[in-house]
């Protein structure tokens, strides 16, 4: 296989960026991603691509369940807050304000246009991110008029 | 659930538009498809929901291959050629000009800006969906520059 080819390719492929949370006791794990997307209507199912070594990987793996967060065109700085470890002090989640989520209690940011809950129905390891196939439990809006942000409008990738 | 909820929030997440084929002995299925990501670096694979009731589907389930074509942000209209059932004539189809894939022998869309061929490694049916977890075996690009198509802007739905 050409690298070049796959590497360019794989990068043509568009995403959103989402705040993934878990949270399983007092244990709080946040992390940004792309690698998300429907994947049923009946039941409501979305497939999760999560990294294998990560923090994040570990408290769903306990947990079953997360929440995402999605963001707005505007975002892109809320985005990089958590390409970092991410605390978790009272409801401030890396200092932004979260409440729980409903089902999962997973902090969900009130700043982001949209939210939903999932909860794992499946996980696929085959590679270096774990595939959740997981199902939507509880969802909410808070701008329908808002603009999901555009991976390739960051300049950011991860892909490829 | 929040129904409205569910729907605003899941048509959140941004997609690109991307053409599926994939051929077993001489039958060829076609269709446009946004449920698409990558899930992996090592080995690469991404995952894509493929309707469980469509023609694409039994021709994939046969073949455990595929091929994706990745739409331009100037080709919408290409996108809705392949909304509808397919022909195959020679290497055109529904008309437009293809190449075999090299791996597959799948029809790969000539005025795409890139292109992977997958084989499929797992297969998960608890949606109205199948969800492909596929490993990427060949690939190309015919236009590096090429800005791909992002659903949003073409005023479609697929999800919620």
């Amino acid at each position: 296989m050409d690298a070049e080819g796959k590497k360019h390719s794989l990068r043509m492929i568009n995403y959103g960026l989402y705040i993934v949370t878990a949270k399983e006791n007092n244990e709080v794990a946040a992390g940004t991603i792309n690698w998300l997307s429907q994947a049923s209507f009946t039941p409501p199912l979305v497939m999760v691509g999560i990294k294998a070594d990560s923090h994040l990987h570990t408290v769903i793996q306990h947990r079953g369940q997360f929440a995402v967060s999605i963001l707005d065109q505007s975002q892109k700085a809320l985005a990089q807050d958590f390409f970092r470890p991410s605390t978790y002090d009272g409801l401030l989640l890396s200092g932004h304000a979260t409440d729980p989520g409903p089902t999962t209690g997973a902090p969900i940011l009130k700043e982001t246009p949209g939210w939903f809950e999932v909860e794992v129905r499946q996980a696929i390891s085959i590679g270096d991110h774990t595939v959740y196939i997981a199902e939507v439990v509880d969802a909410g809006v808070r701008d329908k008029a808002a603009i999901p942000l555009v991976m390739r409008e960051t300049g950011w990738f991860y892909g490829g």
